[in-house]
């Protein structure tokens, strides 16, 4: 489906003090990502020509996370927290000009779906308010619906008896035409007990205008909020749920689902296998059938098919795995191409590197691509033979079919076919270690 | 209890389209083994003259692993899915002249107990039937049983009212004469909705002939079959459940059940303590008062009392740990034996090695084994000392008592009590390392 | 609030002999501690004057245990394990002379809140008796409780119908005046079924003369007995569900709490964050903000805010990090002390070392601390630079802004802003590499 003029606000300038927290809530993290990417992520399913996001506690680290999730979202300031109809009143200038419907979203309800939104978009009515059935419709805004549509929304305090037996309750996710935005939010009124501007006054107002209000109703999980940090870990919790059960379904191997965390751009492919204890930051991909041993860690990072990674593995932003690529234990890749077939078995870091196909990469192997000022690059041609402990000291290029001593500290280049070492001979003196240890031990006793 | 003359038939020719996956289903693992193996680990315990296993779709596949866990398997190919009853046809050449009991398991249901079995193979009726009793009997045909033993088999679909209300149903496992089977198979029709042959209508067909059918009942447990992945993963979940529960009964310490992950065949002593997050892959034993701390990986490998692992260890098929070894953190040892009391503290690949007694393998440790073509030994004396960062070129021989210095590259066997070391004299140049970074600095700055 | 005269008599002879283990039950582990320091824990909330410990099975390795965790604790022997008055008796010579309130805990009891214990010690009756609502009141004693108090304990064999009914229940626990003590002890019988000195009795004797006995109440929770390793696993699971439950209220974030474990004493700041599969040993503080990212394993360290830690990190006792600090993946530290913003960040073994701020670490460095007999000390200055894959070799010194080289052996002190490099010069021959290869092939292919 595709939508015209849609204009997104997310709410996003809460502090969330149940959280005990000193970042923002909507920084807090859920499936790999803060809170507020997710509903950017929303936001964008509907592909809306613009996103505004309000911040206002924690202003600067919100931007800057904004900034990095969504370069194109604008963002508004919201100095005071005035209430959720003052907060959509500091994006009206970003909305100067635009002719379509406005839906409003929050930083700390990661989970409404992408057809609940196509929904609120495709909506024919001026004000339309997401609600759902509770299960225990608590202290939520109680929505009266008549045959004429939604007639009005009623606080919990202001309900009588039979008000509050209704079960159809507000989200507070609202889709409303601009321009009506514009009219009625400078006529929201404050007086009321907190003294604050509430988005969903809109509902009263419109109607009283004669303009019509509906409802479009979504599953109770999409609304869940979170406020604490129990809330959040349960929500980790309902995610990965999801994530886990989707992979499974798509013929992913999980060897103990429970224990594989995803996360929200997790893509994997059919017949990979994912042993027990996997962390997937954001960003990684993973071709049908590799195989994820346990224990390891991947983050912005993909491996091709047939490629076998860890135990004990670390991949990190940048690691580009070719087919058949095998990456072993306590090894660590970083900002690094390995082609085809290469194997890097065992006690090895490579950072800024690219490694040709087929090259087998000894354990213990360093690139030194650091010289404590900046970072170099070491490039490795195909079928090349690297000793285990070779320590390569960027910026170096090792040619193809090279081969290093073990042991080696590599400062210059090596030609194709090349080979270099730059170790000293081994001396032998006989019996001179068990003497060596004989006189340390007598050394530590006469200490005593 | 010993049996004679048992031949087993396993069916295992089924692709498990659910199962989203290449991989023919039988081939799927489930504690660690091939969901196959835990079928013929369970026709072992019957000791039975044959077994042979029917395979179809993947074939190539299911030979190879077939052949791997028993060696003396027989497999006949079905190359049409026509049903049970033809699946078990393709075994009768294999059959030929064996006169006893033909018992029939299927490849995908991997928790029927030996006990369940037993019974089965020791009953005295010309068919058995295996039955439970269905907490929702479903779909599941009905066993109609009277004083005569199994009357039939109805299906579901065939059953009227009061039939349906039965709730012993068909596991589809039986046991019969393998005369009455070589008899009766080819009499078998699929005139029925599906066109197959379906080896539950031999009940009918023995009866008809006046031969004696019964029942053997086991828990509705035992029959799962898998279908699909999330099947596979609560089968797994429920396989790790009873074998935690075991090993604490067994007097096993487990700091977290919840987080240990055996195989069908780990074996380990009482008093043994095993952190959190320990994976056993197929072919580990782990004796009495051995301890495995957290985060650690192990695959046919034994580790013996006294010995400590991890945490962050990875033992691999071939490690043999004698008493009171120590393998530390980030430590790899594959296909090496290590004597009683040797030390490998940290950053350690051992392969194709034999380390003596008492040795001391420092920090940074690498037996060199592969040359890039071929894999090859290191022989350790005992009571060695050998420094951090030593590159052991294989093949190579270090004596007793002998000593390494720290970051040499051992290419020459060393004698009993000698001393070898390659490795270059500190050369130190006053102030030159400040000068060099101020340097590198400014280049950077320059850069800019 | 604080006691006078408070004596606290830990009960911990028993086998436990359902454990089906050799380690006395006191002793196995819950929250990272033998039960028994829970029990000390608890006791100590109460500042007594005197705790003694009555071991029994397994004395000598209690006594050792209880010397590490409570130097102060006295320990007495139950050669025979005649009862719980018995026990209790054998601490009687070590409570000469001290007039207070006795109370008696039990070392596999480890969950009696501080609350609880202050109520029971503050109460003026002269027996007061620790008595729980149960659920399932089972085979438990009755406490028969009048206007006048506790009037007697009924053991379940002995009672009617009508006292079975009574679901307030004995936990064993009890506070008694010293004097009362003294004289009661010597007059309990063992005319039992079991031939065993019931501490329980004492209520009895107490109130036939006259004394006043009463009870005072808990949670069920609090007095769960492990007598299982399955009811031990129970407990853990217990203990870590409370423990991650006040981290979450206390503002940590936990990635997945599940998958956090957390020892008795183990103290995080607000703020910090927490991955998944950390396991933290005793003696654990992590400072607000400081992040320990998923499958690190600490013990016996501090980690200062801002500090960022694996994965896949090891914090040995000693571990000292300072603001800042980065220690990075396959890293071990033990016993060392880090100064603010020291980067550590791949396969490193640090260990009885003094790294001075801002110190770089490269990868693949390792602190040669043991030479076979003695370890021995590291000390690098700030801002110094320490190339990847240097040993430096115990005892030695690299003064402030010094470099090494990458490769070097590091044996000698190095001053201030020197740079120290021990290695061969590398030695290139075009060629020789891919010829190298080549007969190794040829070499394998003739031999086969």
């Amino acid at each position: 489906m595709s939508y015209k003029s849609i204009a997104v606000v997310i709410l996003a300038a809460g502090q969330g003090s149940r959280m005990q927290s000193d970042l923002p809530k909507v920084l807090h993290r859920l499936g790999g990502v803060p809170l507020v990417g997710h509903a950017l992520n929303a936001a964008h399913s509907l592909e809306p020509e613009q996103i505004i996001v309000v911040a206002g506690h924690g202003a600067e680290a919100v931007t800057k996370a904004v900034g990095k999730l969504d370069p194109d979202a604008r963002i508004v300031l919201q100095s005071e927290q005035l209430g959720t109809g003052h907060a959509v009143r500091q994006a009206l200038p970003e909305l100067e000009g635009f002719e379509g419907k406005v839906i409003v979203l929050y930083g700390d309800t990661p989970f409404i779906g992408e057809d609940t939104l196509a929904a609120l978009a495709s909506h024919h009515a001026d004000v339309v308010v997401l609600g759902f059935e509770a299960n225990d419709p608590g202290r939520y805004g109680r929505l009266v619906v008549t045959e004429r549509g939604l007639e009005k929304i009623v606080e919990y305090k202001d309900a009588d008896e039979a008000t509050r037996q209704i079960a159809l309750v507000n989200s507070g996710v609202m889709a409303l035409e601009a321009g009506l935005l514009r009219q009625l939010l400078p006529r929201l009124s404050n007086s009321n007990a907190s003294g604050e501007y509430y988005l969903t006054d809109l509902v009263a107002l419109a109607r009283a205008e004669g303009h019509r209000a509906d409802v479009v109703t979504c599953d109770e999980d999409e609304t869940l909020g979170i406020n604490t940090r129990a809330e959040l870990a349960a929500a980790e919790a309902a995610f990965q749920t999801r994530a886990r059960h989707a992979a499974l379904e798509n013929g992913v191997s999980l060897s103990d689902p429970a224990t594989v965390w995803f996360s929200l751009d997790t893509a994997i492919g059919r017949d990979a296998v994912i042993g027990q204890n996997v962390v997937f930051g954001p960003g990684v991909t993973v071709e049908s059938g590799a195989e994820i041993l346990p224990f390891c860690h991947l983050e912005g990072c993909h491996v091709s098919a047939g490629a076998t990674v860890g135990p004990f593995a670390r991949l990190r932003p940048g690691a580009e795995l070719g087919g058949d690529v095998h990456v072993g234990n306590f090894v660590e890749i970083k900002n690094s191409v390995l082609d085809e077939g290469v194997k890097v078995g065992h006690l090895t870091y490579l950072g800024d590197a690219h490694i040709g196909e087929a090259t087998n990469i000894g354990a213990g192997t360093i690139t030194c691509n650091y010289d404590g000022v900046s970072k170099h690059k070491t490039e490795i041609g195909p079928r090349a033979f690297i000793g285990s402990d070779t320590m390569l000291v960027a910026p170096v290029r090792v040619g193809a079919d090279a081969v290093t001593g073990s042991g080696s500290v590599i400062t210059e280049d090596i030609p194709d076919g090349g080979l270099a070492i730059a170790r000293t001979r081994q001396v032998t003196k006989p019996g001179l270690g068990i003497r060596l240890m004989q006189a340390l031990r007598m050394k530590k006793t006469e200490k005593r």
